[in-house]
């Protein structure tokens, strides 16, 4: 590199570098990418939900609330400037806020049960790590308008329906249910003030990241035994929830009373999906029932239940047990030119066969005949015509299939068929 | 509104607004923009182009270059600020940094020509006004490595193709083609100093967007007469690109010298992509050739021609001809229920239904079964089935088809394929 320039950084050259903590997606990584948002979407899809999205910026109010601890998570935890008409902007961190703002403004439009999903980006400032990305993707479904236990089930069915979509058998995962109510019914029994109780939520919330050591010396300090934690009876809101849940053969639904799930707007249900595999065992993702979240707006309760399926956590799930699927250019052939006085000839033929449906590269005969069959395979397409004079005199194209090697002789009105 | 709080801002009510130039999109919304993306990419893939996609954060060296002018534009017209490790981010205002950043990191891995598309949103920090929002989705495509004048034939036939997909027809609009080579050699002409060019291509670029007069007299101003603008014998290179076009029939992909695009990079043709229509004459998108981008990682000269297509300014187009799609719902069956005991059993054959691919969504029992209906219709969904004692007992469904008020009874295992 060249560093002529002297103190000015802007004349020397420029790092290829995507900024810290976020990911560039070559087609490999965005073919991934998209198989993931296409299992999560049909999934939603199939369970009647409709599809919403928002702008990535959000007025920082949302993410304050009340309580002074979270000016702090906003002013340390997220992107948060000011522009130049004086808001103060954030990139939004989750979706929670937003889908309650929306639902919010439209509230006498809409019509209830409510069910909506999105697959939006949120941002975290925060040191990257493995599973923890200062950008990421997130399946966001959510459940608007019903009290029922039965919005729990149908919520907590999706999670295991998804995992099962994604390759995931009953072994691989599990699912633990517990619910706020049980908590504070825990808190009362303890006696613990405010500040002491948000303490123990926040190392509940940590206690699959750290060690149980450091999880018992934590409650040490907060001086609550590590005993009130341990696996009791199911409490009445837990087992209604499990109960149909375990008669349709969803046994790996389970109570246990150590999750909490660190957001404040949870008042019922909370759930976890736990990768079981000992390479990758963590918490995957979660949910909850928040009823009271619109009350930021001034307006009345609204029950609501959902949850939010990274596509970080998921790809690590897929990875460690060899569940991504392989890549596949979209592209199923490429014409390839014996010169390039042909190219405008093989467009034409690429117009007929993509008004077929059949997705076709062009060579631009910048290169020799076998280059541009390196190249095809190189990204991966599966097969290549080569369009020479007498190919176009003659009417009959050798179709190549490059895995096999294979070659066959088809006429230019065939080609489409033998393609699909 | 309660006003309780004093000054305290934060214990007042939020408001349900987004934030200030940006879009809320809500499922009629959003089905028209995934209609829009679903369009932009089926042509894509068509025709060879592989999906990419990158993070909006990156670092703000990247828009700099090397013109004190492009700093006034990132200061002035992007989102940018410091994060705390001192490091400059933008939110990327635009795509082609982002995507030559990717192509330059790993140019000796990919083959060319590479044929690669993305619909990213990008930002600008501006006033908003009609089809310039500060956050808009725009497809990007971009074919790398060739120097052959088929590069430019096949991405203006690209941009004519999608317009026709969209259902203009060739009265619609017009592409109009120049080339920076036929500016540079017009400058020469005239004698202009660099700085009098940079003004007159700016200019130029506002044309769309100001009247006859306000042009003339910028013209005047900087010291060139409109004659020299005024349209003349094609450049050859542009006759190179439309030659083949207009043997395809693409008769609307006209020669005009007053197109220059906007930004520095471009450095063979350009062009525009004028919608016709009285109420929406304007420029809706475009693209040229950008041969010297990567220079700014201090890498070789790589051939690109591409374009970008804003969802803004298309659905506008669509808009002002009622093309846009009516709305339909992406689940096809809601699931009444005339008891909320009986809810878990419409569960039952909920999932029965999406086991046969139906999209299926289920009435938690909340209310009464005609409000139920009414929900169902509401949401625009065209089938419900009324989940009852009897009909589970006979295993005999009601279906009926909202639109038409139809009543069919079907038995449980008819359901699934009486609805596809």
């Amino acid at each position: 590199m060249s560093n002529g320039a002297g103190g000015r950084k802007k004349n020397t050259e420029l790092s290829t570098e995507p900024y810290k903590g976020v990911r560039d997606f070559y087609p490999e990584d965005q073919e991934v990418q998209n198989y993931i948002f296409g299992t999560m979407r049909e999934m939603a899809q199939k369970c009647g939900y409709a599809e919403y999205n928002a702008s990535i910026l959000e007025p920082a109010e949302l993410y304050r609330g009340k309580n002074a601890e979270n000016e702090e998570i906003i002013n340390e935890q997220t992107y948060t400037f000011t522009d130049r008409g004086e808001r103060e902007v954030t990139l939004r961190p989750e979706m929670t806020p937003t889908v309650a703002r929306m639902v919010a403004a439209k509230r006498r439009e809409l019509s209830f049960p409510l069910r909506w999903y999105s697959i939006p980006n949120v941002f975290r400032y925060e040191r990257p790590q493995r599973g923890r990305l200062r950008e990421h993707w997130q399946l966001n479904v959510d459940l608007f308008g019903s009290d029922s236990p039965a919005a729990e089930v149908e919520i907590l069915a999706m999670a295991w329906g998804l995992m099962s979509k994604f390759g995931a058998t009953k072994e691989d995962f599990e699912i633990r249910v517990s619910s706020r109510a049980f908590l504070n019914s825990l808190f009362a029994q303890l006696g613990l003030p405010e500040e002491k109780k948000r303490q123990v939520v926040h190392l509940l919330d940590r206690k699959a990241k750290i060690t149980r050591e450091e999880f018992a010396e934590g409650l040490e300090a907060i001086g609550v035994s590590e005993d009130a934690f341990s696996p009791k009876e199911t409490p009445a809101d837990v087992a209604a929830v499990l109960a149909p849940l375990h008669e349709t053969g969803f046994d790996n639904i389970v109570f246990n009373p150590s999750v909490v799930r660190g957001f404040d707007y949870y008042t019922g249900i909370v759930f976890e999906v736990f990768d079981k595999h000992p390479e990758n065992n963590r918490s995957l993702f979660g949910g909850g029932r928040y009823d009271n979240l619109l009350a930021i707006f001034g307006q009345e309760p609204l029950p609501a239940v959902g949850f939010g399926m990274g596509d970080v956590t998921i790809r690590d799930f897929l990875a460690v047990r060899n569940l991504l699927p392989e890549y596949v250019s979209t592209t199923k052939v490429y014409l390839a030119v014996t010169s390039a006085d042909l190219v405008f000839e093989a467009m034409k033929l690429a117009g007929e066969l993509r008004q077929a449906g059949i997705t076709v590269a062009v060579d631009l005969g910048d290169k020799k005949l076998g280059d541009q069959i390196k190249a095809a395979d190189k990204q991966r397409i599966p097969y290549v015509i080569v369009v020479g004079e007498d190919e176009l005199k003659n009417g009959v194209f050798k179709l190549k299939e490059l895995k096999s090697g294979e070659e066959r002789e088809i006429k230019r009105d065939s080609l489409a068929s033998a393609l699909t």
